[in-house]
């Protein structure tokens, strides 16, 4: 297959080479100058714009977009739209928001041009090699493409999930997910290292690796941050988002599905944000003021 | 090998048949009789009392105990206390207390007798087939019955945890870990089931475990389930608990470490036990009280 990468990124860099090695024919595109270097250097085809991508492409033309949700996205659709013809197809690879996803494929659908929403899990190395993939879109059309998807897939690593808007949406509760666990994973060591015994963290990761009910890859992913820091003494707590968390428990409050761990676990990663919070400010005036609690004065 | 097991509940069973197969001698023994002649079937040598297998033990003696705790523990130990010498070796492999287990190896110490408190994670098929196994006790003596622990584990799936409690502690801790996850799973596909998309759960838990951040053993066992039975729809949401994620929860209390995640899907288990809730009875009286809202009658 012939077809273009928009954006190559740390995702769309992976995916390309990925792809390339798969014996399909990549052409991508970034807008910055420094990414499509690096491109060029692991022997990524590269043209300066999206105009050029275009043009370089066959009659029938397929581009797989990795940008950042949000205004990067908005304008490489805005442009892809006015380009393409009837029957080409547009991949959008990153994690945008699944009612965006919606509204993308019936702005793309409109013209006639096929929309899949496409969420991808693994990391950049399960990105090259071999990444899992939740596909949304028309399924005669998903058929046409399905090589594609499964050649850069692990093995049974990619889903037809259904009309457009689902491959985002399974990507996005994927993400609502790999959040509680996460936070639970986090909160169980913090109890091993706030308890009375002295643990070697690496051996607890690999032993819970090895036969246990917990084992996973994020257990896996614990074990080499304790190989490489065996306290975490060189990183801050700061759990920062990027989204698919919120919108997971956006969508909860949405359809009114109960999910106060989900919810909480984003919350903790506000809390991580902030040295100190205003709650806490004002739980201990509170405290002052009916009990004479002594308060900590900056 | 020659070892004694008390026990041959189904975790002690598999555990036996998987000693056996290492290699070592097995005889065991259960209260329940129904358990002896299930063991007898399974080529396991059985005796009718705890006095009987004491008795056909070599001169040191080595039991592993793998009976539930509280009441059924206590008495086990009050009787095999009284029947071992100074140098005889009592391994509990159930999921108990790790304060419980901190008092019985003091109790035990004090008759010169080494006490193991060993947690056993990966189920009933990972006790035969290979365990996951974590230590507590007396470094020097791990080291003469290291073999054994080595034999049943899976690769690398054994730990030297630190002093007697630091292996039940680990455990308790672990699962702790599995509540938060398991909740965080659930939560997840619960969305999916309220949103708009309708999804083939079983493909999604397939498709999650191959390649996604998500991939875990629980991961897999929520496809097997799903295999088995679409939407669940034969079983109910009661989610029952054991003890070591209270015991978890308890513990971040005693050293104010904060695990609101593993917390809250511990109360999520509570809240599961009941039709109805009494706080829910209260909302709606007081919403009611305040604003006219309707409340519904039984």
């Amino acid at each position: 297959m012939e077809l273009g990468i928009i954006g190559l990124g740390k995702m769309g860099l992976n995916l390309a080479l990925n792809m390339t090695r798969q014996g399909h024919k990549v052409v991508g595109t970034d807008i910055n100058s420094d990414s499509r270097k690096q491109a060029t250097k692991e022997n990524i085809p590269t043209v300066d714009t999206l105009s050029d991508l275009l043009m370089t492409l066959p009659e029938r033309k397929i581009v797989w977009i990795m940008v950042p949700n949000g205004d990067p996205l908005q304008a490489v659709l805005d442009q892809v739209i006015n380009q393409l013809n009837p029957n080409d197809i547009v991949i959008d690879g990153g994690n945008s928001n699944y009612k965006t996803s919606q509204a993308h494929g019936k702005r793309f659908a409109d013209k006639g041009i096929h929309f899949f929403d496409v969420g991808t899990s693994g990391g950049t190395s399960g990105a090259n090699n071999g990444a899992c993939l939740m596909i949304g879109g028309n399924k005669e059309i998903f058929s046409e493409i399905e090589p594609l998807f499964q050649g850069i897939s692990v093995e049974n690593g990619y889903m037809y999930a259904g009309e457009v808007g689902s491959g985002h949406f399974l990507k996005m509760v994927h993400n609502g997910i790999e959040y509680g666990m996460m936070q639970a994973i986090a909160e169980g060591f913090d109890v091993l290292e706030g308890g009375p015994f002295d643990y070697n963290l690496e051996e607890v990761a690999k032993v819970w690796n090895n036969g246990s009910v917990i084992r996973s890859w994020l257990m896996e992913l614990a074990e080499d941050a304790f190989k490489e820091d065996a306290k975490l003494d060189n990183i801050k707590g700061i759990m920062n988002s990027s989204g698919e968390g919120k919108w997971t428990v956006e969508t909860a409050l949405d359809y009114q599905v109960p999910t106060p761990v989900i919810a909480l676990s984003l919350m903790m990663r506000y809390r991580s944000l902030y040295d100190d919070t205003f709650t806490g400010k004002v739980v201990a005036a509170l405290r002052n003021g009916f009990g004479g609690h002594d308060v900590e004065k900056k």
